[in-house]
């Protein structure tokens, strides 16, 4: 699941078949989860212009989300290559990890296509390598030789510097800021307005929101403030608020 | 004067005719306020090209700002649809909240069209709900069903994230992130830089420059800091500094 | 070395020529700095599509950067013009000023065009007046009558609002907010998401990452946290970390 050496689509470059289509420009994509970021996914496809939505698979009883069916639970997942569903997209919110690492196991031993999604007006450098099954929210940056691995959330508005190492799964909130290389680990959530410095965060970590992270954070650290400080220690697998 | 369900009009949906505006899509305008925002806000409607400015009114006995005439004071906005000019934006900023009443109360007695001005590089989900009379600045992101009440103003680069909700009249200054599901009453203010964790904020309270909100705020309350406290009270008409 | 009153090229304006360019719209360039800087300059001049790239300069001994050919060291850059190279883009950073000062001393005197790089996301109003020798970054705005001299560099997704001055080579790191009518000095490196209410800041002054400056700095003064307080002096020629 590392990071493949796959050029980005940015605003100027969204007509330009990415290598990891392979020719299959549109495919009939199931988004994972009907809440918030479920909702912001489907807009960013539908301006993205480049698959067809079939619905939405989530373990609440609904009928529709946004005006598109749901199509089963969770855990329909394994059966959508039957209904000639080929891709999905992961818009499980960081609060339910354990939930998400579970689907990205089912993903892979389904033979299902994990999509990436790019807002048109993100700003996504040709030198930087994108994995798949990502989010990358409107008028983010994205910059040269910065490598974002499988899974990542990147929301609004957030800045990736030049040369930024972020691992699987990470979680990136809106306006958020990370100076040029920086190194993230697996599974670390960034809350809203916090700001990185040059720094290496361990995986599993979490950043509270409207932090200042000056030094290094060590795997499982949950730091906050400005400068950021250590105030906790966070499972492997838990909620973050 | 409660937000409408108007779709917005983002970077690559500026050639789409908006319901608000009924076909008539280009207005004579005159602009309330020949200060920073009216100069900002004149850019941003010869950017958009859908509506011609004839000028500015403003108290200051002038005879042109940005090379367009003073027409008036703020005090003849009444007699504007004599001069063929249907259309006004409100350009008036925080600091002068009385006049800001004043003027909207009038702009309804007298059966004009406060416009909205959304710059065209901001991005609108076209499941947000605008109201009219509003200001949409550069960069900005209004995401997936955030309802944005009438006269707000919303300053470059700041992110309204999903499901939003702006009262009437917020002013929201530049490079502000606004958490999902956030709420903000009517009449308040929102410094410079600050973020807003999912919150409620109560009506005509100031959240100062640089704030980390992470819990609700009641109505007249300034805050201020990281995390931010209560430091003081306000009046319901006063001036922000 | 003043800001000169020229227009800039804006989102909607990158089409356009600038009355610096003279007619003379593609030149020879070389970036002048093989690290991180120098990366992002090329990307932005390869999209802007304005001019062509020779090579870089550099004092580290290397054939190739970013798969272009380094033409020598930094010293050599007196003997450009003979090489048919009549543009530089100054892509020294700012932990280097000394070096940064003597180049733009160097291409004074060389008689070399420093040419402006303007990212082709960044949004530049027509009313603010640009020098030369700049950086603009993605997404950045830069807002009506704000002026910005030479050898100024502005960093991804970073807000220069009205009537903002920035004096010559003031550095802007990322995700920065300086509000409305804010003067900058000559040589101040402001850091990675900090916010600047309206102030006066002095020559050479550092505001750290994360900053929120609420009153004027005085010159060579080093402030930090927020609100933001003296914490140094700085020599006139230093190390930003």
């Amino acid at each position: 699941m590392a990071a493949q050496s796959v050029a980005g689509a940015g605003a100027l470059q969204h007509d330009r078949i990415l290598p990891e289509e392979g020719g299959n420009l549109f495919v009939k994509v199931a988004i994972l989860g009907a809440g918030g970021l479920g909702k912001v996914m489907l807009e960013a496809i539908q301006a993205e212009g480049k698959h067809s939505v079939a619905g939405f698979l989530d373990d609440q009883v609904r009928d529709q989300f946004c005006a598109l069916p749901i199509l089963g639970p969770l855990a329909s997942l394994a059966g959508l290559r039957r209904r000639k569903i080929s891709g999905v997209a992961l818009a499980i919110g960081d609060r339910f990890l354990k939930v998400r690492l579970d689907l990205i196991a089912t993903i892979w031993s389904s033979g299902l296509r994990a999509i990436n999604v790019v807002h048109p007006t993100a700003w996504i450098s040709p030198s930087s390598r994108l994995g798949q099954g990502l989010y990358i929210g409107p008028h983010v940056v994205i910059h040269a030789g910065a490598s974002i691995a499988d899974y990542c959330v990147i929301w609004s508005g957030s800045v990736i510097e030049h040369d930024v190492r972020l691992d699987e799964n990470v979680f990136v909130a809106s306006s958020v800021s990370l100076a040029g290389y920086t190194e993230v680990g697996r599974d670390t959530f960034v809350g809203i307005g916090a700001v990185l410095m040059r720094s290496r965060i361990g995986e599993s970590a979490t950043i509270a929101a409207g932090s200042l992270v000056t030094k290094d954070v060590t795997a499982k650290t949950v730091v906050m403030g400005c400068p950021a400080r250590a105030v906790g220690r966070k499972r492997a697998v838990a909620y973050h608020s």
